[in-house]
């Protein structure tokens, strides 16, 4: 749990958050855009993008290259464009030869990457569960 | 070991130090496999299914994809599985003619489904302030 850019009062807080919220109703048009958001951001490199932005502050094109590791630069490219439009991350060209491009993350992408830190946190602390289920399924006569 | 001009209780000592002090940088097997869990839940679908059993309990396969709008046939059948070998969901199946097939989520499913909902709930308080940057991002010349 050390290793994640999230202290201890965060983590606890989410932890608190999800032992009590409630699922709530909701409004079918609220609902619809909330689930095309979710289906957005509910990405496996936007997920590891945010955390590594999260830790690393600014960050170059080939620094995020480096930390995302296994993504490709087609991948990388096309998810930082999308993070930029829905408003989570800026891009800053500084007008150097060869121009420095540097994304940082916005207000929006900090409180996006505070949200998905029940989800990390859950996943640190149900590793094993998860591969034990894997290992009974697997071993099942499916 | 006798040779060195340390008391067994200092090396007993800096064993127990090794073997207790959490690693400062994270460990890269923790963290890949960490990296490949998130991958597998960070997923639409999985996230919109764990909240519709989460809000309702127990549900046959037809009234889940009532409930999923948008979902294939195919692609409920496949994020089930994935979710069934992961430990998330439990599948039922009832003796009857036809036979009746029932989903609900197991503990691991519930936290896991709780873990997400601060994202939901960011997802809910950030609608407007995404749509406003995409709308700023199209409206550029890019």
């Amino acid at each position: 749990m050390a290793n994640l850019p999230f202290s201890e009062a965060t983590i606890r807080q989410h932890r608190r958050i999800a032992e009590t919220t409630p699922p709530k109703e909701c409004d079918p048009k609220v609902e619809a855009l909330v689930n095309d958001l979710i289906g957005r951001v509910a990405d496996k490199w936007t997920m590891i993008i945010l955390e590594v932005l999260h830790e690393h502050g600014e960050l170059r094109f080939t620094q995020l290259a480096r930390r995302v590791s296994g993504i490709s630069q087609k991948m990388l490219t096309q998810t930082l464009r999308q993070m930029e439009r829905d408003g989570m991350v800026t891009r800053t060209v500084h007008a150097v030869v060869p121009p420095r491009v540097e994304y940082r993350l916005t207000e929006l992408g900090c409180t996006l990457g505070a949200a998905f830190c029940g989800v990390w946190i859950w996943a640190e602390d149900n590793l094993a569960r998860v591969e034990e289920a894997r290992a009974r399924f697997d071993g099942r006569d499916n």
